[in-house]
């Protein structure tokens, strides 16, 4: 389900071509495949649950079904999970929230792989999150973005295409501006949102990065990014949170999704640039996933490929 | 005291220069100076107030300190707040709940400033959010953040100063960027944290700016950015949210504390470019605030001038 929301959404990075990696990882027996996942602390309104290292999607559906049937019995409900794994595409689990009405955030350690302001070493990570909210007659409010200034999905599409990055997405071994996917992806580093120093706010998307490193590793007894480890090493001890806001606290529900839809709808009314269009956060999205239920996802060949290996090593369907 | 905390922080833009604006609002009759303060909705965990168009500090004060008792009994306190007005700086409620040993968030809607991604009319606000943690032997974790490239304030420091602004704060009438501060402050627009158009992350601060307005705009029954008036105009109607989080609901407080020191000592260890420091979110603010506890708040003349013809008009003591 998540890989597959993933590219109706339009996020091919975390989509099916990331199967490969999740495979990858299982044979090299880095994750476990049958995890005990526990409950550690419960109340009425929080959780920890541990993850026993198992993938992370599993455990982070569980995490949010619980932090959204507390936010219905209970107005709000926050859980975290410890030793997990990648998680893959953090809206997904907004959305289950957004299809319960409730507003939903998520968000997750990753790997070190930006740095902090001034500095040329990576100890932060992209760290995601991710927030949901429902509008009347309108595909949900959905803001899912790295706290960086792209994901490094970005960073590898690029190489791929031997492009060059544009600048700012990223810096060389010695903490300077470069075009050159390649030297981010290897010695350099990526910046956090705001870019580099502090003259567009670089300290803001780095401070942002630590939040989510607050929430989800510090709070939940994971890790922060900077030990974080890939999902093909053991003890990657990803860490998520998850929190699910029962907007009956406020006010009625339909009240609330009518509100939502005058405020979006103020913006996208609003004067745009010639030739553009304003969009809200979501919208692309869903319009995306709308037509592809329609027409079926396009997939690279090499995709393709390596989804046809994985389904003749473990003995299911190909695809066509 | 929320100016004093300002000044105190080394954020001027926020601290005793503000208090023209307060008493001009006053003056003007648009601040209800009884407000009949009423809580509007409230369980264990939550609460609604309406702040009955008084100024934005005391309600938000009440509020945080309302979330604050919930968080410490109950794990967990969602304040809202509506009818109120500029709450000055963020950071100040934020670090009230870090005070007691919770995590807090604050965050309020202002007035329409930044353009949203694509667009060239002010339909959003330069929403600041602030997010505080304690941290076991050093100053707290405090990231007090405008979701805009830079907050209003800097626009207004270059063009007291006549100095051009950095190309990326913000766009002229066309929705082109400009170094004239008077541009971006008349009919131009101020741009969100990640810049002009998509490709650096514009949409991203667009997004948090709309998070911000979801929150603290549409949930609390205030309104969002696009209607907030000026403090000196009546009904300003801007809407708060100020949350505590609880840690020892997922972990003994001393732990928490020591893992956040453990994490921000990774980052400041790190290697830094040369000749430059790594500095933690809030570090700068705590150690400006040392420093001035012990030798004073440097202010501006004309400042001094403000505060002492208010003092004269009210009949207090004049500072010297």
């Amino acid at each position: 389900d998540n890989l597959i929301i993933a590219d109706l959404r339009g996020v091919e990075s975390h989509g099916a071509q990331r199967l490969k990696r999740y495979v990858k990882a299982i044979e090299k027996n880095a994750v476990n495949l049958r995890p005990n996942i526990r409950i550690e602390r419960e109340s009425k309104i929080h959780a920890l649950l541990d993850g026993d290292e198992g993938l992370g999607q599993p455990v982070s559906y569980k995490a949010m079904k619980m932090a959204i049937d507390k936010a219905k019995e209970n107005l709000f409900g926050m859980v975290g999970v410890r030793n997990s794994n990648h998680f893959g595409i953090a809206g997904h689990y907004s959305l289950m929230a957004v299809d319960e009405e409730l507003i939903g955030i998520s968000m997750t350690t990753t790997r070190p792989l930006v740095i902090p302001t001034w500095g040329i070493e990576k100890v932060i990570g992209t760290n995601p999150i991710a927030i949901g909210a429902p509008i009347e007659d309108m595909p949900p409010f959905l803001l899912d973005m790295a706290t960086s200034v792209v994901s490094t999905g970005k960073f590898e599409l690029y190489r791929r295409k031997d492009k060059p990055i544009p600048e700012g997405w990223g810096v060389d071994r010695y903490g300077e501006i470069t075009t050159d996917p390649n030297e981010v992806l290897s010695e350099g580093a990526e910046l956090p949102l705001g870019g580099i120093g502090e003259i567009l706010g670089g300290h803001k998307g780095y401070g942002l990065s630590l939040v989510v490193d607050i929430l989800s590793g510090v709070l939940t007894n994971a890790t922060w990014s900077k030990w974080v480890k890939n999902t093909d090493e053991k003890n990657s001890n990803v860490g998520h949170m998850f929190i699910a806001i029962n907007v009956e606290a406020f006010m009625p529900l339909e009240e609330f999704k009518r509100r939502m839809k005058e405020m979006i709808m103020d913006i996208k009314k609003s004067k745009a640039k010639e030739g553009k269009k304003i969009w809200y956060p979501g919208e692309k999205g869903a319009l995306t996933a709308e037509t592809r239920l329609k027409i079926g996802i396009p997939i690279y060949h090499k995709v393709l490929e390596e989804i046809n290996e994985i389904a003749e090593k473990v003995g299911v369907e190909k695809l066509e």
